[in-house]
């Protein structure tokens, strides 16, 4: 049974597990104060092209939400996030646990935009309510969309005038990358954010996300932030020798193609069998409206998550696809979707 | 240059390297809830010999400590710790970030006593103080010295008769358990404690702790815990396959036990060389003082931590062994130490 | 110029100025271990008629919410409110601020239904996610609603049943319990919830809210957080003294009587003048709906605040009266208004 | 029978309730937002002789302290005290609960010097330990003790060099500025501090601490932190009242004044009656050191504390005057003691 549920079903690109065998018996400084991570933070700050930005490597999304949302902030700021944010939704409540409130506003789409911010500062006028300080977009959306290079600009743009910060979860950005309709580069996410992360454990490493701070005024002494929260991993190579087999070359954004184009097969698959889709995903997670006995059906030989009743007769569930999907497992599918109907 | 810097200098064992890659194309659940995860908990729980355990995977010792910590306190009560205790010297106030204080009290080898534990409760007596709530030891401890079971016993029937928690630290468990003058096994650590961890890390893992609960009150709801601490690892079997190859049989016990006569045959090379040590180990870590221009030399060829300056002249230093470590790295040593003299 | 701006505006009851000046040279002990401290809480429990609660005194409502919510949940649980409620919004985020996420429910009028808390439960299905356990809920509302005893028996009951908590925010509670269609009695908030307090600031007190606590799991150390939380007031009898006046007859129910009598009458001159609210209350904050122009006029002679935009012509402002509202103040209120017209 | 336990067994000094009498139907805004308030700030302001100083009024001690220092300082970063401190010791973990340790240090006389203060910067080398960031000390000191210009300025002096913030626990800082021995003026503690506090609960008023906040970065929304920790007072001219009251002329310093006179009438009788004390006390708390048949004897017609077993026979207990000690009951005692011995 191939499974579609998530893009961290598998263990790491072959060339990542590779470069740890190769490597393994040699001695390094713990703590990500060894050569391999330094040589990771140096790719990574090539191809964005900026000399100036920083780059830690942290365990996991959750992590380096917390670690960085909690080092930026004082406590009586908060952040702003779509309703749909991983930080609003599926964290377990980090962020609070570290003391601010996530505010939220309703999208269409996954995406905040100056309007919803706007209307976040105008509801927040004195110190009997927090004061929205940070920004938080995923970047691709929980529900597959990408931010334009316009909107990261306008938003960027707004929160420079209003003194808020802006925070790109990259957990999926590999993916928004690589989008069919993305004219957003990694030199763009450092000139329209303070700090934004570029996700390994969604796009092919064996785990990791690289964060990279912008801002000067957030790179102070944020290693004893990462030590604070639990993230600094003594063997912190583990995570670099990832960044630098994705980084070397161009394998980080080869693989996240790859995981697009068999999101686009299925879509097309979907269409093809007459069937629409909850939100307009140009990335690897893609959200089919199905009836639901088609969706019982398609359980039978296929693991995917179940998304949102969408009404009594239809379901929207969500397949996943990741460096490791193969085209056979994308063409069963879809196979099996139009015999079904 | 060889290093006696750490025991996470290299990579893992070979063994879990290679199970890393023999199971690399499978597709499992994520976040823990995948067989590997499952048949790792078994394993150790056969290892403990109870059923009644719960064991969970977590990324570090740190991240371990912090989230079993807030989890099992309320926000009036206090750890109390050695003065050397890692969680009152070196986690960057991860506890106090959770919101608990630590109480920490002096020792002379890095061991709590119920004398200790004794003298805090007097000295908590009203609601003006923290109500002193949970016992924080590690075995073995920061200075490489180890509890006795009865040691252990009286430490737990104190703290059960005063209705306090007590939680072993054991990110160097193997070690402990491997000492010549070791009596404890891992039977009788869930017998004298409400939960602990045996650590994976500093071990031959490639990352993670196997955190054991087994006091039935601490159970409830841990996952949320570890979430919420950004401690769930999304793909959850890279920790739990090592545990599988440490676990299946005895490779952990077998690897820490070659650490520590690692670390023997160092003592026996600094002894016969003429110095003594700071503490009393016997496990993996040891202590020994030298003149400072002896550690000046010695530096020339081996990486190292310092300790302590003992006195104008004198420095202790840190020398770790791992399961990496070999014969031959420590016989130079050794031989250079005589060297030098 | 009068001020309907708040409830607080005034100082203190006589009665209650009066008991501080007669008892001021006598010696008590502090921090709410004195006599009078035991005697306010005696004739609280009287009146509630039950003998097992426990009451405590703090000095604020944000204060009182913080202290309690954050003793009876544990870090991964999360409040239940609406999202008008006050910890919702004024706040500063003081609940987030000890680590926990409020959840927000969108209302008609300011009331939870079992309805909006099922919905929450639907909506949080495993460890991702925070654990909503505690159900907070303001009589008065922050629109001048109040809860009626087949809601606040329902919703209790239907917690029960999902191992939730109740929390009644009752800074305005006298105001709740004087309204003209209540039902609900002191007796039954203690039997329909599992904490709730007797709002003293907002009703004749110098200062003051008392936690009435019923369940008997959140009894235990209570006095350590609200040490811990800075609200242990070292001269706790400048509380306790006023809640002995307020409660050692009626003086408590009779003054919230008084300001809702005085919202009535603010009431029918508005809707004499032809004028409509924004909410249907029944307590001592009302919610009148104004052409922008009349806003302003009225301004010139009385102080309030405005509440909310209704559309671009017309706005609702809030009128508080209290113990202290003079009738005369009220009249002239309804006379300028309907001259204005 | 007359209680030397502590400074606040009273009520408030006869002007302060007179002028709560006095205003009491007045209507103010809240919050602090009062004319009366603004009036006491620029007061309080004059006495200390700088314009730039901000000040604010809280509630209590705890509640000042937690406050002020979880504002001041990013998640990473520690507070140093002395190990006697009152945030050490006796506020249940407050400034631990908002998230930051307290390195404590061992004083002979409860006051922390540059040494001390080096000493623990010296200690803590990366970011695997906590920042000390912000020393905390007492005037006077918990055991009575104060500080001398040249000592803070020495400690002010140190702590720039060295980017620390230095806040001064006042809550009985009357008693310090009125000792025989100081030399200290409320301008001294602005110039050597980044923010201090005058305490007015343990000298004479009803309630409430001004703080006084001297460095510029840390004014910046510090409402936002007073209203989030639950200590805005609604009807916060409660507190500015008495400050008016206290420092309108010099009853601030009169009444401390007395209070040290009446500690020193004491300290005079025990010396007669040929005892020592614990500590070398100018201010209203004493420590004398008496037989334990003593202690009982007197027990029997006075209250006070035990403060510590100095031997098996010996114990030192608390006594502490007061603006309302009346030089009878310190006579009284006196007497007693003579006679006893």
């Amino acid at each position: 049974m191939y499974s579609f549920r998530n893009d961290y079903s598998e263990g790491a690109h072959p060339n990542i597990l590779e470069s740890l065998l190769r490597t393994n018996t040699e001695q390094t400084l713990g703590y990500g104060e060894d050569a391999y991570t330094q040589k990771a933070q140096t790719l990574i700050k090539q191809h964005i092209g900026r000399e100036d930005v920083v780059v830690h490597f942290l365990v996991g999304g959750t992590q380096t939400n917390l670690t960085a949302i909690s080092a930026f902030l004082r406590p009586h700021e908060a952040a702003i996030a779509a309703s749909s944010g991983h930080i609003a939704v599926h964290e377990t409540g980090a962020i609070e646990a570290t003391g601010h409130k996530v505010i939220t506003v309703e999208t269409e789409d996954g995406k905040l935009t100056v309007a919803h911010i706007a209307s976040v500062l105008k509801a927040h006028t004195d110190e009997h309510m927090v004061k929205p300080k940070l920004v938080y977009i995923s970047d691709s959306t929980e529900v597959g969309t990408i931010y334009y290079k316009e909107e990261l600009q306008a938003i960027y743009e707004y929160c420079k005038a209003h003194h808020l910060l802006v925070m790109i979860d990259g957990a999926r950005l590999g993916s928004a990358l690589m989008a069919i309709d993305n004219d957003v580069t990694l030199n763009d996410l450092a000139n329209f954010s303070d700090a934004f992360y570029i996700g390994g454990t969604k796009n092919g490493a064996l785990l990791g996300e690289a964060l990279v701070i912008v801002n000067d005024n957030l790179k102070e002494d944020f290693r004893y932030h990462i030590k604070q929260k639990g993230g600094l991993l003594a063997k912190g190579r583990i995570i670099s020798l990832g960044y630098i087999e994705l980084f070397k070359e161009r394998l980080f954004f080869d693989i996240a193609q790859h995981a697009n184009n068999m999101a686009m097969l299925l879509l097309e698959g979907i269409s093809e069998a007459g069937y629409s889709t909850l939100t307009k995903s140009t990335t690897n997670q893609v959200f089919p409206i199905f009836p639901k006995e088609v969706v019982k059906k398609l359980r039978e030989n296929f693991d995917f998550s179940d998304w949102e009743e969408v009404d009594e007769q239809n379901m929207a569930i969500r397949l996943v696809t990741s460096w490791a999907t193969p085209k056979e497992a994308v063409q069963e599918f879809c196979m099996e979707l139009k015999k079904i109907k």
